[in-house]
């Protein structure tokens, strides 16, 4: 019996049934996790005891996975590496100390690619082990997938969290810029470093997301959207396995649905498009990562990030400001509809020597607005693939509400 | 005889010539520290040591204050709190590691306002005992201008660089958002808060900014700017102690070296350039500071923050879009001029029970654009008045230069 028989989280209202679907999941976990590999660490036993508790407040006894680059008390962060020179310190996140004042129970951490760079670590795909979970939230999108946790803390900086969150067939949100407080998260990139949730459901992710920023945990209603703008891709955007094919059956499926579908071609740059947040993100984090004790990275991203030291203010100034004015033609574009639509991967879930592309991400992360997967499809064979959902700045919930329809209309 | 009898930093070739503005500047704050109370912690004898050793690179040698909502290995960070159970992790943040890396000696931790809330500190304006420094970079401002250190960091979350450089008549510099690493400071606010510079003049704060950004220190050269904005403010802003005779003056000035200068009204609302950064930063500053451990805050800064606790998203998320759309506008405005000027205060130093008022900087710190204070003029009790100098988004050095330009004016 999939763990994930029951509803959502946010609809067991009481502490047993809360407390059983931990003991499920965690039935599930000693029965599959040798396969899946979720884990860096994790401590069952001090979970259960944990959860046997019935810990007060709206997360009460949710088991939690934490990816292993966000700083936690009890467990050593690694940042994925196998380096013991790399450990970070035992205090705990913002996002990890406001999960537990929730209630929520952390049973580990979950694995990263090593400093969130795109080499596979050791997690495969709960719906085929020969395959990518995604990353660099590896284990945190698979741990949900797999029916381990309830949620699980990711980050994304370039696509760490709707990518994964696709191939694996869950949730994943990415809040507008800074909503989530990044202190204690490893940082990658000065602007484009954010908190990204993973969890079965859009309202699940929300009822998370509003209890750290609210007084409140929020279990929001479906809203069916009354216009959504569809983004076409140029054809040097990769779109396999079906892609195209959901993307048009959804558009009139939607059409059917009484909801008005305006498409248009991508109105950015192409090459912006592909490198914007790169130029950002590989200079600020040669930085960052380069500065002293970043002697232990893996030599692939020291090689990759080595030039960009070289790489003058006045090369990287101008980057800032074509983001800036990107930001401002999104919110002109993207008013008036309530939600922008695109593929969230170029398909599905790749062979394990790659963690996948994270083009379909890159350029929103840099233009901070919110982003949400709803997994909507499979492919011939059996694969997940997700829809990536984008809304206004600080519209989060507007646009989860509108997730929560499209998750339930499939 | 002043420490600074000697030229910049930047201008000293030799160790020993560095070493020798240490020991000066080790004897000034031996005979004037029990006045100005600049730090919260120090060890003369240990950078004493350390300057002996003439540390190689760029900064080698130079003694530098850290503000105390800084963390550094070598002393405790206390976030200004006089409550023992306050204290933050015995690590170096970014700034403070390249610093080092850079040759720099960190002096000690300079006083910072209670947690940056403006409540004073003890330290004292150096110009006259019985002025504010300004705040919350009370210590780093004061450090700098009574000659104990060559550099100070402070952060900006409002006007907390800007406006205390001006009290102290020395030059305090905030680059643009993010292009200074924010890891190991005491978060305030996710979206403003930045890492400032205090120094001598602008080109010594250019020449430790660039060492930490790019390979190499650049000591830059005045530029005699070809068009500058003077921005006029409405009379509910305030501007005492000459202030509006002296941006007379300086466009006349300015207008006689050959210098273009367009002057306009603020083209801003008023309710937003006195209020958007307190929206933004209140609202985040209630979520990260009353999360758990935040109860050894200063009561005054619980009170204002607790009611941002209880508003909703769907109020922030406006003023984080009105914050995007005042962004492009003025990337647009000050495209085409060298520099946008405006006070650095509103007037001197005020007496020792206040901090002083942040509005001439809480609009563009918002912004997130690059600020300099310029030391220009003398009130008529002989106190420091700085001008303020804002640029486009990344670019930094070329508003350096500019200030450069102006304070070689004086």
């Amino acid at each position: 019996m999939s763990p994930w028989a029951h509803d959502d989280f946010c609809a067991l209202t009481t502490p047993e049934a809360r407390a059983d679907l931990a003991g499920r999941q965690l039935a599930a976990l000693a029965e599959r996790e040798t396969i899946v590999r979720a884990f860096a660490a994790s401590d069952t036993e001090a979970a259960r005891r944990r959860v046997a508790e019935l810990p007060p407040g709206p997360l009460g006894g949710a088991l939690i996975g934490v990816k292993d680059i966000i700083a936690t008390a009890a467990f050593l962060t690694c940042y994925g590496s196998s380096n013991p020179a790399v450990a970070g310190p035992r205090v705990d996140a913002w996002c990890v100390s406001e999960a537990q004042r929730l209630g929520g129970v952390i049973l580990g951490k979950t694995v990263c690619t090593e400093f969130a760079y795109p080499l596979p670590g050791p997690t495969t795909n709960p719906h085929d082990r020969l395959r990518s979970p995604g990353g660099s939230s590896s284990g945190s999108a698979a741990a949900v997938a797999a029916g381990f946790v309830t949620f699980a803390l990711g980050t994304q900086t370039a696509g760490s969290t709707i990518r994964p969150a696709s191939y694996c067939g869950v949730t994943g949100f990415k809040p507008s810029y800074g909503l989530l407080h990044i202190d204690g998260v490893q940082a990658i990139s000065s602007t484009c470093d954010h908190i990204g949730i993973f969890a079965r459901s859009p309202r699940d992710a929300w009822y998370f997301v509003s209890a750290m920023i609210s007084s409140q945990a929020e279990t929001i209603a479906p809203r069916r959207p009354a216009r959504v703008l569809r983004l076409r891709l140029p054809a040097e955007i990769p779109q396999a396995d079906g892609y195209p094919v959901h993307m048009n059956a959804l558009s009139e499926a939607l059409r059917q649905a009484g909801v008005a579908v305006t498409t248009i071609d991508l109105p950015f740059p192409v090459e912006d498009f592909r490198g914007l947040q790169q130029d950002l993100c590989y200079w600020e984090a040669a930085r960052i990562l380069l500065a002293p004790g970043g002697e232990h990275l893996v030599p692939e991203l020291r090689a990759l990030l080595e030039p960009y030291l070289e790489v003058d203010l006045s090369a990287y100034a101008p980057a800032r400001r074509r983001r800036q004015a990107y930001q401002a033609q999104f919110e002109t574009l993207a008013t008036g509809y309530d939600a922008v639509l695109l593929p969230a991967a170029t398909g599905i879930a790749p062979p394990l020597a790659s963690t996948g592309d994270a083009i379909m991400s890159r350029f929103w992360t840099a233009l901070h607005v919110p982003a949400i997967t709803v997994p909507m499809w499979r492919s011939a064979e059996g694969m997940p693939l997700g829809l990536q959902l984008l809304g206004r700045l600080g519209e989060d919930r507007a646009l989860v509400e509108v997730a929560e329809w499209l998750y339930r209309l499939t």
